[in-house]
């Protein structure tokens, strides 16, 4: 579908660079209405525990194939869940992008998440990895594929939440 | 006040990626005294609890405006403070570059702070943001504005160091 | 010995990132065999911990001056020793490039190592920072010397692992 013929520029590397701190940014500031925008219509979003891909199992944990599926998941953390607030922050590694014989832009980097109460305490929540293929919608890259390798599984219930 | 057109370029990040890490670095080698030069004359630095900010309630724990007031800090930690040793080390997310409309450099990143003793225990001490306004001066790229957003306010007493 | 001239190009920046992120993936992976050919043929690679040096005592913990004992120590991990399995993952702070009289590309970044277990509880391993000293080897750019300042030192014993 993508006809993009990319090269890893250095011009790549900063726009690539800005998706991925715009979406951490985003989850950040509790701004969930702006995070489905950054995927393409017929995104794949999927969190995979590290164990699992590990044994060759990659049933996922949450698994949604279209960006109507994450504005859905929006309105239901919006709307009807309840769970504890805290902060969230995100540390993430500089992107390492791969371009592979089908032109498609494949990013991964990595991301420690940090959660912190309203009495000013933090914790490690969880460490991982994102491995994503971007593609360009009206020449704003996007995501198509969003893998997020999940090394952190004995966390606490809020999973619901992006990360 | 400043004239700069900058474009996001990847020239541009690759400049203030190198003034952030030259900052971090500065600090994680206890060369407190290179600190204050990298902030414009006029610049306004302030440590800010994320809580408060979220509230609407821009208070600040400090709030320097002035280079001078910077050296006068660095001044008083080597003369009059005293406080426990630790190494430092900051671990800081790859920047997000915005451009507004005052042709300012406006830049969003992450940072985990981590405090080793001198018995090679290391804690994580607090996690936060910078939210910084660059300008040039005399081709360089220095801090005009720095709100280091702090979740992370459960800490020890040594908030007096630079962040 | 080296004849490049590098400038710190946007360009530059990209491929020390690149380099530095396969580095990390690598050992992420598990993909130790992958490991010693990111390294020159004469490469020096040394464990210090951040104390010795603080203190003028660059005594190492680990050095290897040569390639082929990278792959000496990869045969042992697979072959000999035996150690709690752990995932590891890397989170690096965007790296520090300075270009030095000798014309050679020195980078400085920081990194934090969760370790996670097959529970999927993580823990902080170490922090700490990799000072490297990069030259091209058939265009592409690979360590002729990388010294890993460690802040952590009360670490288990698996240090044996490439950090």
């Amino acid at each position: 579908m993508s006809t993009t013929t990319e090269e890893v520029t250095a011009q790549l590397v900063a726009e690539v660079t800005n998706l991925l701190t715009e979406h951490a940014e985003i989850l950040d500031q509790n701004e969930l209405e702006k995070w489905p925008e950054l995927f393409t219509h017929d995104a794949c979003y999927r969190v995979l525990s590290r164990e699992n891909v590990a044994q060759g199992l990659p049933a996922p944990i949450i698994y949604y194939y279209s960006q109507g599926m994450l504005k859905d998941r929006v309105t239901a953390l919006r709307d009807a869940l309840t769970y504890e607030f805290v902060y969230t922050r995100h540390i993430t590694s500089p992107p390492r992008i791969k371009l592979t014989a089908d032109k498609q832009v494949h990013v991964q980097s990595n991301f420690s998440i940090y959660h912190t109460t309203e009495r000013g305490e933090t914790r490690l929540y969880a460490v991982g990895a994102y491995e994503d293929v971007l593609t360009r919608v009206d020449q704003q890259l996007r995501f198509r594929n969003r893998d997020i390798i999940l090394d952190t599984f004995a966390v606490p219930n809020n999973i619901a939440t992006p990360l």
